[in-house]
């Protein structure tokens, strides 16, 4: 298990054994109920207890955005921040040809098929920043080229609470080309 | 000296003491003209060997953009990105309140001298992330707001070569907020 080292497990096992009999059941029970119980939506692959996860069937999410993430992890921290209420799809993973990850092991098929249905205004690719999230953002566009859609991405920048001096080359080049207007007046305009 | 302990100072010394004689002087005379030697550029605050700094002084600069830095060594990040070809700005600090640093502690009469002599179309904010850095961004978009400029900022977001796990929520809720736009077709428009 993540995160327990030997020592860890140790004093686990111990307190196992010794605990009231009934404690230790119920957690076996819980992980066993989990392990079987928790099954990929669907509709948007996350993590789900039914057919169709929570967020999918909450009625309150908009239906207009689809915001598109590389994993179910990818979904929790979107989440946390709760800035982001529509719906999402998971592709299971990034392309990435060095790991022999093409087109056909993501969930790009279902992701139109999606569309197609939603037919939301907008698309959110919130995919990494690294060399593979680049290349499944340029092949989704690729995909939807031509299709009555918006498609948006994560910016890309500092991140908060940082400075220059801590940032690096890559990412002060990409908040400069980036940069986004605070202020623009008449001699700015012409 | 920062990044030298108590064993490189002492490998140091002795190395000093047993160095050919000419060696260990040379060195003390490069350090005590770099000391004596390195001034404040008169222009833009930069490190300057002469009144006016390389950069300030190098004709192939544009002098249509200014990009307003912090400290004189987050010049150094920006200019190794290669992205920026315009001059800089060092306001000496950041608004902090907190630290006793208030608008005359920074220089922003200087600034607003060199705005009103270079007539810029836009003025770039390079400052840090952070409260500090925000305040100090704000100030300066109020003590401009009616001029002939446009003010733009470093973009905030996911930094380059990162996915969602392993950004915090702050960064990914600036970076949903800041989404760029990929591709828009008609739906997205209308």
């Amino acid at each position: 298990m993540p995160g327990v080292g030997p020592r860890s497990a140790e004093r686990i096992a111990l307190w196992i054994i010794q605990a009231p009999n009934a404690r230790a059941i119920d957690i076996s029970e819980a992980i066993k109920k989990a392990s079987a119980g928790i099954l990929s939506c669907q509709e948007c692959g996350f993590f789900a207890e039914e057919k169709i996860c929570a967020i999918c069937s909450d009625p309150s999410r908009e239906r207009s955005v689809l915001c598109v993430v590389e994993q179910p992890t990818d979904v929790l921290p979107l989440e946390r921040t709760g800035a982001f209420r529509g719906l999402y799809h998971t592709l299971g993973g990034k392309l990435s040809p060095l790991n022999h990850v093409g087109p056909e092991d993501l969930r790009f098929e279902a992701l139109l098929r999606r569309i197609k249905e939603m037919r939301p205004a907008e698309l959110i690719l919130a995919v990494g920043t690294d060399v593979e999230g680049e290349a499944t953002a340029s092949y989704i566009v690729h995909l939807l080229e031509g299709m009555e859609i918006r498609v948006s991405r994560l910016a890309q920048g500092l991140p908060a609470g940082f400075g220059l001096d801590n940032a690096d080359e890559a990412t002060i080049a990409n908040a400069y080309r980036g940069r986004i207007d605070l202020l623009i007046n008449r001699a700015g305009k012409s």
